[in-house]
Parts: structure tokens; sequence; C-alpha cells
């Protein structure tokens, strides 16, 4: 079967300093060249989040959705725990006379960051992934919180592709999420990334599978150095929508190259391209 | 299980123009640098080969395993097709009275680079290493060539494993190498790779896998992208002796990034001594 990445960029979150900033000051300049960047650079959709700002997460992430539109026409990965809030940024960009219709050809559905099976969130943003036409990233956790073990993960993807599959939304539309833990609070937890994106796999060829890879190196010196050595391990295990950074060249050549290795690259046209000097 | 990485220095080898060099002129210092470079960087084996010099190979890899000898005291992967050649180099460094004795404690064996299932070079290379206590890498050919499928790949490594089994050289001291293709000859070429190595590793979970990670960027711009592009992904299927230039210190640090990411590094010491500024 034919492999496509989906890159999601991770740029346009609240939690970076300067993103923080731009958000507080209201820089439409900034926020629209960084959706613009990480278009240029790669991104096939790109991941919006005003959590930092707790008291006016709702209007925040309303003007980051309508600038970052001035800017850029990728789908955006709308990112919020809070139905209501994923609500308010739906509104803010659909027309009401779109919701309920299948999208235009080529035009790709936002996407609701995030669904899972704790009770309070999984019935509400159900209800606007379908009322919204919308995409869902679907955490791999339920009421008891972050699974500790592999097999509670699949156990878990499991039942939210069975569940959201009998409520209308197939698993082409979900973006399966395993929840990385960092190394550095427990030794296994890449390791067991990596098995879950498998086993994920193994049973779902037909979802996608995405993770925050910066989840994995956090509280480790030279981070980028780990996310972009986890990358080609997750390719190969079945992770196909990695929330990344698009700006960082290294784990972008990364991607080419494991592309390649994947055989997924027909004559190496893409490789080729991305490093032979005309 | 634990699994330990060999690290083989590929330096000293004469299709590496300065080396060819050095050894046209004899010049020691260089050799001897390269090989206390290579050792420095972390390599647990040299790899030693003269295949350049048709006419004095023998001559030429007996001088050089001997100057290696005088600047480090790494085990010695010695690197020729020819039985005659590697029995040349096998006596220059090897007392006579040491042979058919078991190692001391903490030495390892010589590897000889490498035996397969060709015809002429079975039962040479196996009477040598047998003759000389030597390890083996053994290429996963036969008299019909290098093999186009996975699944042959896979029978010629089950067949030397058992082989070698029966003349009493157990799988911990063989070293299959499935002959990686360069990629830019087949597109599924590295894909192929990495699926032989994980067949061959659930097969064997105690050989040794080898392969020259760079053969399989050989052709193609950004080698070495590459090839620290396809160690991850190798190590994750079951590659643990790679061949590679440990003077790249981008391949090294993806090798301790990946080590972290696979659960081997315990409490991230190794990572963190890495990475972290005293």
């Amino acid at each position: 079967m034919e492999v496509i990445m989906h890159i999601i960029g991770e740029k346009l979150n609240s939690s970076i300093p300067s993103v923080f900033t731009a958000l507080k000051n209201r820089d439409a300049g900034l926020v629209c060249r960084m959706a613009q960047q990480q278009q240029a650079a790669g991104a096939d959709y790109l991941d919006v989040n005003a959590g930092m700002f707790p008291d006016e997460e709702a209007e925040l992430l309303v003007w980051l959705v309508r600038t970052v539109r001035t800017g850029s026409d990728l789908p955006l990965v709308i990112d919020s725990p809070s139905p209501a809030v994923l609500e308010s940024a739906l509104a803010a960009f659909q027309r009401p006379e779109a919701r309920n219709q299948k999208p235009e050809t080529g035009i790709k559905r936002p996407v609701l960051n995030s669904i899972s099976l704790e009770t309070e969130r999984f019935g509400p943003v159900l209800a606007l992934a379908l009322q919204y036409n919308a995409d869902v990233i679907a955490l791999c956790m339920d009421d008891r919180g972050i699974p500790e073990t592999v097999a509670r993960r699949l156990e878990n993807a499991h039942k939210l592709l069975s569940r959201l599959s009998e409520n209308g939304i197939s698993p082409e539309r979900v973006f399966i999420d395993p929840l990385l833990q960092p190394v550095a609070t427990g030794d296994e937890n890449g390791l067991d990334a990596l098995l879950a994106i498998r086993q994920i796999r193994e049973m779902s060829p037909s979802c996608h599978i995405t993770c925050g890879l910066s989840n994995l190196s956090y509280g480790l010196p030279n981070r980028r150095l780990l996310n972009r050595t986890f990358l080609p391990m997750a390719m190969l295990c079945g992770l196909d929508a990695p929330i990344l950074d698009p700006l960082d060249t290294q784990i972008m050549d990364t991607l080419t190259a494991a592309t390649l290795l994947l055989g997924r690259d027909e004559f190496c046209g893409e490789y080729i391209e991305a490093f032979v000097q005309p």
C-alpha cells in the first residue's frame, strides 16, 4: 500500500515563547509568516494552540485561526482539550452553510486535536466532528489516564477506532496518537512507543498514526537529535502523521532520506531533487 | 535480551584515496593515526583492506595488520575475498602457539571478512577460522551470486549459520551480512535490507548482523545522511554490528540517540554523558 506522509507543523503553539508573545500582542505579521514558512518547508497541516492563555483561550484561538487563514490555505489542526474552545475555533473559519457538506475535492478537512475515551471528551468532540465534518486526533487515553503499557495503548486505539467508526467517522479520518512519554522519565518509553505504533498499524492499515516527536525528548539535551533519530524508526513501524517542526531542516532531510530508504520514492526522484544542486 | 553494539570502523580501506596513497607509500604514521582515531571515536573493531592492490594484496595487508597493531589493540576485521590473503594476514599478527587456543578473557578474536556459501570460499575460509580461532563475517551469497530476494537472503543466512555451527563455529561467532544493495539501483533495496535484517534476527537471536552502511548510499548525493538515517531503522530490526565511519560524528551521535530510544541506555546515562556539557 502506498504510504503518504502528512506533516503537521507544530510551531503555532502558545507554549513556544515567541508565539506566546505574538499571541499576547496580536502580532498578525509574525503568526502569518510562521504559517507561510511552515507551509513552504513542507507542512501539510498547521497545528494551532492557545492553551497557555486559559482565561482567553477561545478568543485567542479564534484570532489565531483567522490570522493563519490570511496567510496559508493549509488545513488546520485545532488544538485544545476543551470542546467549547474547539467549537469556537471551528465556527470561526468554516462558513455555517459548509457544515455537514462533503468538502470539495482536494480540500482537506480540519482536524480536531483531540478526542479521547475520556467520558467528558468523547461525546462532545464526536458531536463537533460530525457537525463540522472534521477529522480527529484520537489520544489513546481513557478515564484512567495515560496508559502505562503497550497493550493498553493498543486496546484504547482499538476502542477509539471502533466507537468512532460506529458513529460515522471511518479510520481514514482518525489520527491515532499513542501518547509518547519522555524517555527521560522511563528507559523503555521510546521502545514502547515504537511497539505501540507497530501494533496499531498492524491492527489498522487505514488509520493515520500521529505523535508529537518532541514529547519524547522532553527534559534531555540535544532534543532535535532525538526527535530526528526517532522519526525513521517510527516511520518503519507505521507512523504517517508526525507533529514536528518543519523549519528544522535536519529533521526534514531525515524524512526525505527515510522515505527513500523505505521504498517510497520512485527512482529516488524526491531525494535527488532535494539534494542534487542544479 | 541485552543488545551490545559492535562498531566496525571502515576507514582503513584501500578504496579510500588517502588510504590508498598511505598504503602505496607505506605511510605508517597515517595508518596508525587512523587506527587510533577510530578507536577513540568508539570503534570496537577495525576493518583492514588492501584489495585495491591486486598484485601485492597479501604483502600490503600483512604490512597494514602489523602497522595497525602498533597503534591500536582493537580486534581486526581482515577483509579480503581470497583465503590465501586472509591466511597471510592472520599469520602476521597471531603467534603460531596461540592458534587453536581460546583467546584470553577480554581479548576479542579477529574476524575474517568474509566467508560465503560459494564453493571456492566456504571450505578454505572455514578451515582458517578453525585453525586461527577467528570469527567470521558471512555473506548471504552462494554460487548463484547476490540474492535478489529477501527470502533467498534468509535462506542463505540459515544455511550459513547451520553449516558453520555443524563445523564448530557457533552463531555468536558469526556476523551475518545480508548484502545491502544501493538504493540508487533499486527503489526497494533499502526496505528489502531492513526486512532481511528483521527476518534474520527473528531466525537467530544470537548471531551478529552486520552491513556496510555506505553500500546503501552508493551513487547518491548526501550519502552520510542516508547512512545515518538507515542506521536506527536497521538497529530496530536487529543490526548489531554496523560497518561505518566512526569519525563521522553525526552517525555516532545518531547511534547514541538510537541506543537510548531503543531502551538500551539505563537512566539515559550514555546519552547524557555524550551531550551534557560538564
